[in-house]
């Protein structure tokens, strides 16, 4: 068979229409968008960043700060800061670009992230409150990865899901969010002893490893549902000597799109989604900080 | 074979052993170690574990004081109570008995335990430091279940784990501990479509369910150790008409004593050594509040 592609730029997309026109009514009613992103330290790859989140953000209305901190900020410092913008009624969002310095802990940063303003869901009390099954604001990857499967139709309840890779920022959390759902989820990792046989027997694969080519037709069970969340960028030399470099994702796309009944591509899968569920998750905390939704 | 017993009993005393001692290193230091227990409306069974509980802690050189409220008290009222007991440098536990009043959200309640002071882990915050792989308090059964795998000597790395039972309180959380440990962990629960399937591939059986006789030998790899975390109480009837009541765990124990490597008793397994894993927590919480521990 031939996969079927789960279009994460049309999904993407009409996230974005939607949080458009969710942004611009709570404008109409007075109700501010805003949104604080920290960058300590300054790496140019880091600036990009930074600089095209800007402009997605206001793509969508979003009124956008960035707060550009000195390398050296104490910890101390940061939490400041951090409980600063969480006081500051005109800010309804923050988040803080990661990596962080190696002086600076990006557990305790994460947690000084008001719960409420934590527009990327990394608050570890946000992750409990995955667990815990009433989240509050969850992680963009998980939700992307979730959205996209939803598209397909294949019902997630009792369904037998494989997440490959164990991240705190992906695996986890999608194992979560899948388990809340009603799926069986088997988390696999670097020290899984057969990783194709927990492959094999899912209905549903979330791979998120960063591993070009991790995944084969081998590992994949034939009309299984294939999300790939891994992002990797790759340089290929060509037979005149030329090398280009291109961005792929952990499964290897044309081998296992013959396998597969669904399959997200990279680019244009999980990675668009992700952008569209950060300002998913920006309307749903001015929601609550406005108070117009409740936390719990 | 005949699988050795995994002594619950013997560890919870080596546990409660160290606390003690340790409860009275700080005492040696004039630091105090005091738990609150908030108790809200008055049941006469929680009164009675109530009462247990504060002669556990009494035998463990902790302080213990109960708070007794209302069964009409508001959820702001309740949350107003934790803040204040957060903010008391005497108290340096706090925990909730649960079941709450309905009106009286569960998981709002927990998000108001101060997270160095939350004796039980059920913070949300302390829910996600344990998938974030640095926990500062975990959940007691889930600690008391790894703690007793690791009684036998199999290593977790690597170990095909099947957890059964997905509740927040027991099977989602040790699911999260037991993946920390490089364990490839499948959470199961009222919609896998094909338990023995997943639990018959299973090195380690974690069985969290609540449901007498629901593992029988079928279920269990031969050689596997299988944790039985299920408490339930059930009534026999004899041939002569006379009516007992007994303890029994999730797992049929005679049956699968000659399948499985190693097996918990119930009782005398995982919940000896969930009321020692809280008195240990109390003693963390005492220690973090003291600064003598670094929550990050």
């Amino acid at each position: 068979m031939t996969a079927r592609i789960i279009d994460g730029k049309l999904l993407a997309a009409q996230i974005r229409e939607q949080v458009s026109s969710d942004v611009q009514a709570l404008k109409a009613m007075n109700r501010s968008v805003r949104l604080a992103a920290i960058l300590v330290g300054s790496s140019p790859a880091a600036r990009v960043y930074a600089d095209n989140q800007a402009r997605t953000f206001a793509q969508a209305g979003v009124e956008y700060e960035l707060h550009e901190l000195a390398d050296q900020i104490t910890q101390a410092e940061l939490d400041a800061v951090l409980a600063t913008l969480a006081k500051d009624p005109g800010v309804t969002g923050i988040m803080v670009h990661l990596p962080l310095p190696p002086h600076i802990n990006t557990q305790q940063t994460q947690y000084h992230i008001d719960i409420l303003k934590d527009v990327e869901g990394v608050n570890p009390a946000n992750i409990g409150n995955v667990l815990y099954g009433h989240p509050i604001i969850a992680p963009c990857t998980a939700l992307a990865a979730v959205a996209l499967i939803d598209t397909t139709g294949v019902p997630l309840q009792g369904a037998e899901v494989t997440v490959v890779g164990a991240s705190r920022i992906a695996g986890r959390p999608a194992a979560l969010l899948l388990t809340e759902r009603g799926a069986t989820v088997t988390v696999c990792h670097i020290h899984t002893r057969d990783l194709v046989r927990h492959t094999q027997r899912a209905d549903i694969l979330v791979v998120a490893v960063g591993k070009p080519g991790l995944i084969q037709p081998r590992h994949v069970s034939p009309g299984a549902v294939v999300i790939d969340i891994g992002i990797n960028r790759v340089t290929a030399t060509d037979a005149t000597g030329k090398s280009a470099t291109k961005t792929v994702g952990d499964v290897d796309f044309q081998a296992v799109s013959e396998t597969a009944s669904w399959i997200t591509p990279v680019p244009g899968g999980v990675g668009p989604v992700t952008v569209a569920m950060l300002l998913k998750n920006t309307v749903r905390a001015a929601r609550l900080v406005h108070g117009l939704d409740q936390p719990f």
